[in-house]
């Protein structure tokens, strides 16, 4: 069952994902999001898959399905293959099916212990007085467990730091207004939402002091795919000297990808922009993702520490 | 009467304005919008404040308050200013009320022409193949005539040079996408909307190479108050060495205000953000404008020619 994000914070409606296809309207419509949650989401697919396709070759073709629905976040296609890897000692679907549900299980708990150990690992990084700037939704609603850039931000406001939070509205999807919103009220943290425009404002008048987002796709050199206007946030902090910081967990480090060129970016259904594109005719582009070269980014915040690249 | 700005494109409606009341509403809730037309806007006020208000003193009270109507644009306060010194000589009700229509009518065949000498100053700027991109709205719809920025992209099309624009939603009230989309749509010049946010990766992928913006006022040191995310727009262009002007009349020019830092922000109702803040009650700010500092501006397109600071 999966809580359909795309109309929170309105409506708590659950959806239940019976079959493949289902499970790829879901993940492209954006209902389940997060690259974290994406590949939890991708293993359960495989599951359902596995249990309903017509026999291994059909299977291996939902497989691929599900694998690309959505291109930018590794997280998704690195799981899938990585649980494709498993086919090579046996293609009995039976069998499969109860590898994937294990796995499922086992991945679930895991990212959850990530998170809570992300978020612990991140702690130092905020102080008292802080005001930290995040961008998009990182929290409970894109991972298991605490989250990612919000994970680290709510541990440490529980922890007793007196810190205060600056979301972005996060256009053109509204994930910061929606729901980033929705899990700081949540938590009570004092914090006010802003235009995604409205960020170098608030860096230049020194209302913001640090910045934490998340990551959709890590490249080896530590270039950094992450939703659309994290590279504008990047480039201002470092024009305001404000430290930038990545939190994510390793695997959504691509060793394969060596630079961020190489990272495919998806291109949105621009009807997302606004209603008035249809009636003018406006011609747009709705790129989903940016990249943040490394050389903007202050550091990693990781299950395993806060790292510098290059990965390895 | 005045185009209500608020309900294009979906209504062409026009408003009749026939109290000071009622002047102030418009130009608070942006019926009536962009600092040139602003100007002009608070001189018609003044005529009919002159032949409404009950005595001389009256007149005074009602004329201040459509001075600070609007904080950040320097025209009004500076046009109505410009006309008060008129009351020097004489405090003749019937007497103001002609100086004001005649000063207006003059205001206004004043501004087409200052708009075509920005246009035409604006030409050597612009090259074939260059795809400018533009924020907000600074077209016949901000001004009297083509425009500032959208007045110098206009022509230099209309002129045969092949140009094609970028041009910014803008975020909260959708100037760009209601607007400027309308404006371009007229004249058929190849343009595509991205939201604010995509700024960053357009330049990054260099399929933007000149920006042009309006003003809402400019220091005397050049730093500039434009719609908010100017300033972001501004740093991205440096970062990406793509040349960044600002299109304005000199009128925009404030020498009183000797830096940005002295620019009042005007901060607008957070509900304009969306519709989720009520319900949620999400605590939000929404300063309207942010102040660009002048080393980030290539240069400044005024009706006497491309100027650098500092002014005088």
């Amino acid at each position: 069952m999966i809580l359909d994000q795309t109309l929170l914070p309105d409506q708590e409606k659950w959806l239940t994902i019976e079959n493949t296809e289902q499970l790829i309207k879901v993940v492209q419509n954006l209902s389940v999001r997060g690259a974290p949650l994406l590949g939890l989401a991708g293993i359960y697919g495989l599951f359902y898959t596995a249990k309903l396709a017509k026999d291994y070759s059909h299977f291996l073709i939902l497989a691929k399905e599900i694998r690309n629905a959505r291109p930018t976040a590794i997280n998704l296609s690195k799981m899938i293959d990585q649980e494709l890897l498993k086919c090579v000692n046996t293609n009995n679907l039976d069998t499969l099916q109860e590898i994937f549900l294990s796995d499922a299980f086992a991945l679930e708990k895991n990212l959850e212990k990530e998170s809570l150990k992300i978020s612990q690992h991140g702690l130092p990084v905020l102080e008292t007085n802080d005001c930290v700037l995040t961008h998009c939704n990182t929290g409970s609603l894109a991972t298991i467990g605490l989250g990612t850039a919000l994970g680290v931000i709510k541990f440490a406001y529980s922890q007793g730091k007196n810190i205060s939070v600056f979301f972005t509205e996060t256009r053109p999807l509204l994930q910061g207004a929606r729901l980033t919103s929705y899990e700081l009220m949540q938590v009570n943290i004092p914090s006010t939402m802003i235009i995604d425009d409205a960020v170098g404002f608030f860096m230049q008048q020194k209302k913001v002091n640090k910045v934490i987002v998340g990551a959709d796709r890590i490249a080896a050199n530590g270039d950094t795919a992450n939703k659309i206007g994290t590279y504008t946030i990047a480039v201002l902090a470092h024009e305001n000297s404000i430290p930038f910081y990545i939190a994510a967990p390793t695997s959504t480090i691509d060793l394969a990808t060596k630079t961020g060129n190489e990272i495919s970016i998806e291109f949105r259904d621009p009807t997302e922009l606004n209603p008035f594109i249809k009636k003018c005719q406006i011609n747009s582009i709705n790129p989903a993702f940016d990249v943040t070269p490394e050389k903007y980014i202050t550091g990693f915040i990781t299950e395993k520490g806060i790292l510098k690249p290059p990965f390895s």
